[in-house]
């Protein structure tokens, strides 16, 4: 099915059937859409956490404000960012991309500076908002990929960041969390949102154009 | 095509061949994916503008550090977030959220309240920076259609923000550019990048077991 038709079918699953589990190879599919996201400067400046173990789920329903969903889902997807960028993960990325492309390590050292001076003399904190932004990315990839296999998803970001950076412990791997997914099969009859009709800006609102503005 | 094969096709686009025209139902797609994106509470707090006239794109190349591509482009997509969240835009959205699901308006009255009690209290900027971060969900499931569709297209935060705004008269319409995404059809011979490997974190790299940790 073409990805409009998948992007009408999803929706932001609010109940799941806790009974039903989706298959690894198709969480493997929904990671690895993430993974094949494009991002700034290809720093891939983030990571994605799966979580599978009931308790654990557990543990996530008071970090993510009572709802249940975190807990019913077959599995949850913690999309989590560089704390900082430093000079060591750009030169791994790069180092990384010149051996696989069979170039000389430092091909694209002139950029590199670039980044470097531009990022590492900014605060982490902008920096992690610039890593952040980048999960977004991966995230709405992933989106897609869950309906492309009819695996229902709920888009996050309503939980405590710094509650569950502390339950993972993911400081001590430079990361912070962002975002999470959800996923699993609804519980159509439980969910007080699947039967009601998607809505968007309309177009003539969302679209503007710009040979005219 | 499956999108994972969409991903693994694209790639970042540096030189495009400005004879070919990407038709206008295939930007209606990419735009409409960016249009079904899922964001925050449903805000939608971003904006999709469209750039054709060669004129206007040759004005994008200086504001672009002087890369061709956004004028060897067919299209330019801008994505562009709200400049900050105000009352009256969060219930229009509402407003048009129970309009069309035919429930009264005020439904979801206590939740509207939330929205506004967190987001109105916080800076223009800090919200700004969230609406921002929806957009990027949008440009996602963009790249991801024009890829389905074999357009081509990259994906850039590397421009000024304040020159593109002004060029476009973008605070009139209380928004402020974020991304842009160059569609159109490599010049494949003359591409740099074209020829070289695509290379991605590996995978035992990308995905933390979150059960483990």
């Amino acid at each position: 099915m073409a990805l409009l038709d998948d992007l009408q079918w999803r929706y932001a699953t609010k109940k799941y059937d806790p009974t039903k589990q989706v298959p690894k190879e198709y969480v493997d599919k929904i990671v690895e859409a993430a993974r094949l996201a494009p991002t700034s400067s290809g720093l891939q400046p983030f990571r994605v956490i799966v979580v599978t173990d009931p308790e654990l789920k557990e543990k996530l329903v008071p970090i993510a404000s009572g709802q249940r969903v975190v807990a019913d889902a077959s599995h949850v997807l913690i999309f989590a960012a560089w704390d900082r960028y430093t000079e060591e993960r750009i030169d791994d990325v790069y180092d990384r991309t010149t051996d696989e492309r069979g170039l000389p390590r430092g091909r694209f050292g002139s950029y590199t500076d670039k980044l470097k001076a531009l990022y590492l003399r900014q605060e982490a904190d902008v920096n992690f908002a610039h890593a952040a932004r980048q999960a977004y990315i991966g995230f709405g990839l992933s989106i897609a990929q869950a309906a492309e296999l009819k695996v229902d998803a709920t888009p996050m970001e309503g939980f405590s960041g710094p509650e569950l950076d502390a339950l993972l412990d993911l400081p001590s791997k430079g990361l912070r969390s962002v975002l999470m997914l959800p996923l699993g099969y609804r519980d159509a009859e439980n969910d007080w949102l699947h039967p009601m009709k998607k809505v968007r800006s309309p177009r003539e609102e969302f679209v503007l154009d710009g040979d005219r503005l």
